[in-house]
């Protein structure tokens, strides 16, 4: 065995994306201890510029030492007690997963359908809400991975807080690429990915929590089912104010990646990055349509940085596509996901991705393997 | 703000140790998909080192994409089901964190407590499990970070097998460090972390479960309360038959660290890398010894890589000792946890950090700041 040399990848799949050098030096800097002086300073710039990054005066803003996956679950497994009823909107893989994890939790899951390509919507989550006036939380994804759409975050919020229900938002896809806007949507609870649009490696999941979550969980009757998640000690580390004691040891390095990441992003300006998305991911609509090929998702609510295109009907093997798409040109591309499967491919441009020479690279190298 | 450049310290403390340029460097190789063909190559690379580092044929052997606490809840809420009886021996922090784990799982945790600085007593255990026949897993400490303090892993597991229970081994200080044989000595499960003697940085857990431990999770009754944690689902992403189904996004890069230092230490020879510790431990002591310095733990089971020394008297403010080493000599140590905070310092000789410049720079820096 040999060191891992890595190939040279252009990343326009569903995520991780192209992470910028400046990010990947800043991971190779020399390691500190988790309770340095200077790691602390570093955690509360992190903090200031995740604020910044969610719009969110937030105290409870931090970053969760594992993927977006343990970030989901560290808002189910805090915000719901036994038996609490979670109404669930799901129209995508990752609804479903908010599924799983409400029932691991001990909780009532409540689970509204919508069709996969489609927003949540609006109106069957308000007779959810009617009809279930004992309901805790309500959880929907704002940006659905699997699928490219974008929710009515603000709608959901309005709604759910009319209905005295805290709300869980998955914003993986969504922090740093298309509006989101935590504190002016009153979103209570609401958790990303370090690989999506922040164009940092994966493995670590931005987290926000607004008072009212706060007072859930400190008013919690039983203690959080998992210990490493447990955000009454994680606090403890991560909240500045009468010294921070030891919870577990943090990510060091991938901790300097993120705060790379996040200066990245507020020099550019969050709204700035926001209308790069947009441009980008019209440029490669204009591109796609021209080529005849098709999109799963209504522009007026389809994510800029997560393309969802249809397979071509005479398209008989999609994954020869994607390999060859791989293999001859190093472009990373995103199969369909569930029911999505061999149905449609997603096409990323997240962050560092979003660039006029990423959309240009994979049109050619579309044309090159669909002829 | 501005990047991040950390100051340049020499890591002696618990963890993290010195990462080896090699490995920062492998670290910052661009980042590839999670479900990338070459990154599945590197995932079955890193399970192959991980069972060597573990002396393991354990095929379920890989590394849990967070920190070594998140190691230590998977094994936890993958073996027990509500109600289970669980041995728990406590001679230091991460034994009662162990307690923590059962509580939270839904187990009956019985206690077995030790003095800290000794290890776990082979006697109390036996007469637990004697006392205690309807006990489902015995779980200790063969390491404590706490102390610096090796208990008899091997003695344990043979009773605990004897008396037809499942094991749970913490080695997150152990690995690469000092003689363990999770094979030879029958360990059912076992967790670590990256940032102690394998020297990479923190933020990852080494795992493995021989396949006593997948059957008791195999025949659960109930769900894994954690769906991140859930090793049904874990197992499909790391297992190579089948092909890979996507669970959560792998920490890439921090995968290429891992691998890396594996490397290092299959390089070296993991029992050349135990005799270094040793030996590096060994020349520590007599300068400590020199300096009239004494040791908390009894030198026939202190481990190597984590040396326990006793704040002498006339120290009436141990933390302005740290500092002045912190500050005055970039080099970092650990203060007591627990029940020996402000009774002693912890010094880590751990992978990289274990060299004999390291012992030289810390007995000089001692004797700087202690006159």
């Amino acid at each position: 065995m040999h060191s891992f040399n890595p190939p040279k990848r252009t990343l326009m799949g569903p995520g991780p994306s192209d992470v910028s050098p400046r990010v990947l030096e800043a991971m190779a800097r020399p390691t500190i201890g988790h309770l340095d002086p200077a790691f602390q300073t570093l955690m509360d710039e992190i903090k200031e510029l995740l604020r910044y990054a969610f719009k969110t005066e937030n105290k409870l803003t931090f970053p969760v030492s594992a993927p977006g996956s343990a970030g989901m679950e560290t808002c189910f497994a805090n915000l719901i007690e036994h038996g609490d009823k979670v109404i669930v909107c799901v129209n995508g893989v990752f609804g479903t997963r908010m599924v799983e994890n409400v029932v691991r939790c001990g909780g009532e899951a409540i689970v509204i359908e919508d069709e996969w390509g489609k927003p949540v919507s609006v109106d069957k989550a308000e007779q959810a809400l009617k009809d279930n006036g004992d309901a805790k939380i309500l959880a929907f994804v704002a940006a659905e991975t699997s699928t490219g759409v974008a929710s009515d975050t603000k709608a959901l919020c309005a709604l759910a807080r009319a209905h005295d229900c805290l709300t869980i938002v998955d914003a993986v896809t969504s922090l740093g690429g298309s509006p989101l806007d935590v504190d002016g949507w009153e979103i209570d609870s609401i958790y990303s990915g370090s690989q999506k649009c922040l164009s940092c490696p994966p493995g670590i999941s931005p987290v926000s929590f607004n008072e009212r979550a706060i007072e859930k969980i400190k008013n919690r009757t039983t203690p959080v089912q998992s210990w490493f998640m447990d955000l009454n000690l994680v606090m403890g580390y991560w909240d500045g104010t009468g010294g921070r004691s030891y919870h577990h040891t943090a990510p060091v390095n991938a901790m300097y990646a993120l705060h790379e990441s996040l200066l990245i992003l507020h020099e550019e300006g969050l709204e700035n990055a926001w209308s790069r998305h947009a441009e980008m991911s019209q440029k490669l609509r204009e591109g796609f349509n021209a080529m005849g090929i098709k999109y799963l998702v209504d522009p007026q609510y389809a994510l800029p940085q997560l393309n969802t295109i249809i397979i071509p009907d005479h398209i008989t093997d999609e994954a020869a596509i994607r390999a060859k798409l791989l293999n001859d040109h190093n472009l990373e591309i995103g199969a369909g996901l569930g029911a999505l499967a061999g149905k449609v491919w997603r096409v990323g441009l997240m962050g560092h991705s979003a660039r006029e020479e990423n959309v240009n690279k994979c049109l050619a190298a579309f044309k090159a393997v669909m002829n």
